[in-house]
C-alpha cells in the first residue's frame, strides 16, 4: 500500500496533527511524520516532495498555520494529491491559514479541510487510497456505519432524557 | 478507469463548472456531469451518491454557492473522496460557499479547492485517480512541465520588455 | 397542539440547546429532542424530517456548528418551517455556522436566529404556533410584559445607583 | 386566512422585495406592502406593529439594508413572528444588514433569511401560516415537487450535453 | 450645563459602561444612567428619547451589543447628538455591534466610537458640550496635556530601560 | 455661529464629500472645505487642526479611505469634536477605512459615521452645534418631520400599488 | 547601485505591477522584471532568489494574488529584504492575498504593502536602498515635498471652490 | 552602523515589542526604544520622526494596536523605511491594527509584518541595514542556517517518534 506523509510546518502543530496520525494508524495505513517548513527548510521540503512519489507515498498531508504555504509549496513539487490542513494560531482564528491554503492558483490544487480538521485530513487521504483498494474502502464503510450508530445511540440517550 | 462525477447545485454554476469538465476531457478522464441540489432534489442526490461507487465513479466533484451543502451532502452518503468547489454568488464574494464547504465536522471530509477553482477541482480528481495509475500520473507530470514552460516563456517576454 | 422538534448535530451542542428546551417547557409547548447529524446519520435525519408533519410536529429547530447543514438538510425534506440555530465552535466564532445556515438558496428557507441564540429559537417556534393559538399568543404577550418590567426594574436600580 | 405584511425600510429596496410579494400572490396569500423606516418613521412603524395582530396579520416580513433595525424594531412591538430580510447595499456586501438583523438579543427573535433572499422570506411566511392550514400546506408540497422536477429536467439537459 | 444621558441595553454592559460614567464625573459633567432596551422596553426608550431635550440633556450615549439597535432607536426619536458605544459580546468579537451601530441610513446619524470604547464615548460627549463652554473646553485641554505628559514619562522610563 | 470644517484626504473623495457640504449649506451652517492628508501634508494638517478652535470652528469632519488616519490625526491636535467619515476605496469595500477611523485608543475619540455616510456626517455636526442653538435645533426638527412625511408619502404610493 | 527585482506570480498582474516599475524608473533605480510562480516555476524562482544577492540585487518586490506565496517563497531563499505586494483577484477583494503575504512565521519576514499598492512597493524598496545612499535619499525628500505641494495646490482649488 | 528605532504606541505593547529589541541585540544592531503615541504625543512623535535620519537612525519599527496610526504617522515625517508592527488588542483579533497599518495611501509606504510579529519586524530592519553591510548580511545567513538546522533536528525527533 502507498504510504501517507503527514508533514507540519512546526512541531507546535503536533497536538492537532497527531489526531491525523492516530486516525491513519487506526486504519493500518502506513505513514511517516515530518516537520518541514516552507520557509525555514525549503530545501529539505523540496527534496522530500520531489521524491515522495518514488519513495512510495500516495498522498501528502501538510499542516500549517498563519500564512500557511506548506501545502502549496509541496504541491508545487509533486503531482501527488496534497491535503492542506490549516492550523489556528494565536491571531485571526485560523482564517489566515485557511485562505493561504485553499486559494491556490489554477494548475496547483490543494485539497483543503477544515481549520484544525486533522481527523478529516487523515480520512480524506484514506478515501483517496481506497479508490482502488477495496479492503480499505470496506474499512471506511465499516467506520462510517460505526460512527452512524454512535450518533444514533446518543440520540436515544438525549431524546429519552428530555421526554 | 474510474469515472469522475461533476455535479453542481444549479445550472447557473455551469460557466464555472465547465472548466472542470474540459480539464477532465483534456486528460481523457471519463466523467459524467449532473445538476443535483442538496435542497431541491435531495432524493436524486442521495440515490446518486449512494450508488456512485458501484456505478464506477472514483471521485465526485460537487460545486455549489451560498450555503453550499452539496459536497457535504454527497460525502454523507459515500466513502468516495468528494471535492468541494465553492462558487461565488451575488453576495459575500464566495466566503459563504467556502466556509459552508470546508468547515466539515470530524468524520466526513470534503476536499475543498479555491472559490471558483474549477480547473483545480478537476486536477485534484485526476491526481487522486493517478495515485495508482502510472499513465495518468505521467500525463500530470507532462502537463506540469508544460505549464512551467509557459510561465518561463512569459517571463522571457516580460523581462525583455522592461529591460 | 403541534409539537416542536429540537434537533442538534452533536450532543456537544446540548449546553446551548437545552435553553431552547427549557423555554419550550416554560410555555408548556410539547417537544421532542433529538441528536441527528446531516452528515453522520443522513438516513435517520431524512426519515425524521419526512415524517415530522404527520407525526404531529409543527416546527423544527435545528442546531449545528461549523459547516452547519442540519437545518438546510431538514428543510429539504419537509414543508414545515425550520428554525436554524448556528452554534459557535472552536474556530471562527460561529460565523461559519451562521453563513452555512442562513445563506440558503431560493426555494428552501431556513429561519435563522443569532449564533448560540437558543432561547430565541424556542420563542420563534412558539410565535409560529401562536399565529392560530390565542392562548399561546397571550402567554407570549404576558412574558413580553414581564420581560419589559424586569428591564424597567433594573433601570431603576442602575439609575439610582449613579445619581 | 391571516395576512402577511411585507414592509421595507426604503422604497429603493423594492426591486428585491417585490419577489416576496409575487411569491405570496402565487400562493394566494393575502398581503399588504408598506414602506416604514425604523429611523425615519418610528411612530408609523410602531403603530403598525402594535396593531398588526388585531388587524389580521399573521406574519411580518421586514426588509432593510445597512444597520438593518427594521425587523428588530417590529419584533419589539408585537408577538407575531417577524421575518428579517437583509438587503445588500453599496458597501460591505450585505454583511452589515445580515448581522444587524440576525444577532438579536434573547427575548426578541427575528427569523432571518439570506441576504436579498426575498423569495425565501415569502415562502417562510407561508410555511408558518401552513402549520394549521392543510390546503396551504398542500400547495407548498406541490410547489416543492414542481421545483424538484425542474431541477431534474435541468439535470437531464446538462448530463446529456456533456456525455 | 446640559446633562449627558448614559443608557445601555442591558445591565450586563455596566462593567464597560461605568468607565463612561466615571469619566463624566471626573469632568463634573452632570449625567444620568439608565437601562433601556430597544427591544424589551421600546416604550420607555421612546419616552425617554423624545423628552430628552426638554429634560435638559445635551447628548445621549447609547451602549449595546450584538444587533446593537439602541443608539439608532434613540436617534430616531430626538435631534440631540447620539453617541453609539458598541459592546463586545460572547460571539463575533463586537463586529456585529459595531456594524449595527455605525452603518446608519442617511438622515439619522449615530456618532460611533470604538468597540468597548466607553472612555472615548464620554470624552466625545464632553467635547460636544465644550463647543460653546469655554471652561469645559479648557478642562479638556488640561486633560489632554496631562495625558501627553504621562506618555512622555512612560517614554522616559522605557527608553532608559533599554539603553 | 461656529463653522464646520470639512476636510478630506484626497480630492478623489470629493464626489462623496460634497454631499456633506451641500447638507451644511441647506442648514445655512458656515463651513470651509479643505484637502489635507495625514500622510502627505502632515504639517498643513496639524497647523489647521491646532488653530481650528481659535479660527472659529466648532466641529471638524474628516473624510478618508484605506488606512484612514485623517480623523485621528486631527483629533490628536484639537479638543474640538472630530467626525470621521470612512470612504470606500477600490479594495476591501471600506472596512479598512471604517476600522482605521473608529477603533481609536482611549483618550482621543473620533465620532464615526457609516462608510460613505457624508450626509450623516454633516447632520451630526449640525446636531452638535444645535445643542446650544435653539434655532438650528428647530431646523433639525423641521427637517426630521419633512423626512418622515416623505417616507409616509412613499408608503402610500407603494402600499396602494400592491393592493 | 544595487538593483531592485520586481517579480510577479502571473503576467496578469502586470497592469498593477508596472506602476512599481515606472516608479523605480522615475528614481533611476535599476531594476529587472520577472514572472516567476511559487507554484508553477518553483525551480526558476528558487534559482533566482538564491542568487539574487550575488547578482547585484538589493531588494526584491514580489507581487501575487489569492494564496499569495510568492513573497514568502522568495524570502525563504534569501536574506535580502523582500517586499510583498498583495494583488486583488476575482474573489475576496484581496484579503486572501494580504493575509497569505503578511502573516509570515517568525524568522522569515515579508515587508507587506497595501493591496494593489504597487507605487508604495517601489517607494519602499527605494527607501531601503537610500539608507546608505544620500543622493537617493535626497531624491525621496524632493519627491515628498513635491507630493506635499501638489496636495496643497489641490487644497487651494477645492477650498476656493466651496467658499 | 545606523541605529534602529523601536517605538510603540503604548507601554502595554512592551511584552510583544521586547522580542524585537532582543532580536536586534542578538545581532548587535544598535537601537533605541521609545513610547510615542500618534494621538497622545503627536508633537514628540513628529520631532522624533523628522530628526530620526540626522540622529543616526536607518530604520524605524512602529508597533501599535487598534486604529494603529503610529507607523503611518512616522512615515509621513521621514523618508527612512518604516516597519509597521500591528498589535492584537482586546477586540477584533488584530485585524483592525493590520488594516490600519498596511492599507497606506500611495506615496507613503509602511512595511507591514504579521500581527504581533515582533521578531520579524526586527529581522526585516536588519535585512534592510544588511543591504550594504556584508558583515551583518553574513550574520543573517548564519542565523538562517541555524534556524534551518533547528527545524531539521525537530524533524528528526518527530519522525522517529512516529515510526
Amino acid at each position: 500500500m502507498k504510504k501517507v506523509a503527514v508533514i507540519m510546518g512546526s512541531d507546535s502543530d503536533l497536538p492537532i496533527v497527531e489526531k491525523a496520525v492516530s486516525t491513519l494508524k487506526k486504519f493500518d495505513v502506513p505513514c511517516e511524520v515530518h516537520v518541514f517548513s516552507a520557509h525555514r527548510t525549503p530545501l529539505a521540503l523540496r527534496t522530500f516532495a520531489e521524491s515522495a512519489k518514488e519513495n512510495g507515498f500516495g498522498v501528502i498531508i501538510a499542516a500549517a498555520g498563519k500564512a500557511a504555504h506548506l501545502a502549496g509549496a509541496v504541491a508545487a513539487c509533486t503531482t501527488l494529491p496534497v491535503i492542506g490542513l490549516p492550523i489556528k494560531s494565536s491571531t485571526l482564528d485560523g482564517i489566515d491559514a485557511l485562505l493561504s491554503t485553499v486559494q491556490m492558483p489554477s494548475g496547483i490544487p490543494v485539497a483543503t479541510v477544515a481549520i484544525d480538521g486533522a481527523v478529516n485530513a487523515a480520512l480524506l487521504s484514506i478515501q483517496m487510497l481506497a479508490i482502488t483498494d477495496e479492503k480499505l474502502s470496506n474499512k471506511l464503510s465499516d467506520e462510517k456505519i460505526k460512527m452512524e450508530q454512535e450518533v444514533i445511540a446518543k440520540d436515544k440517550l438525549v431524546s429519552e432524557k428530555y421526554i
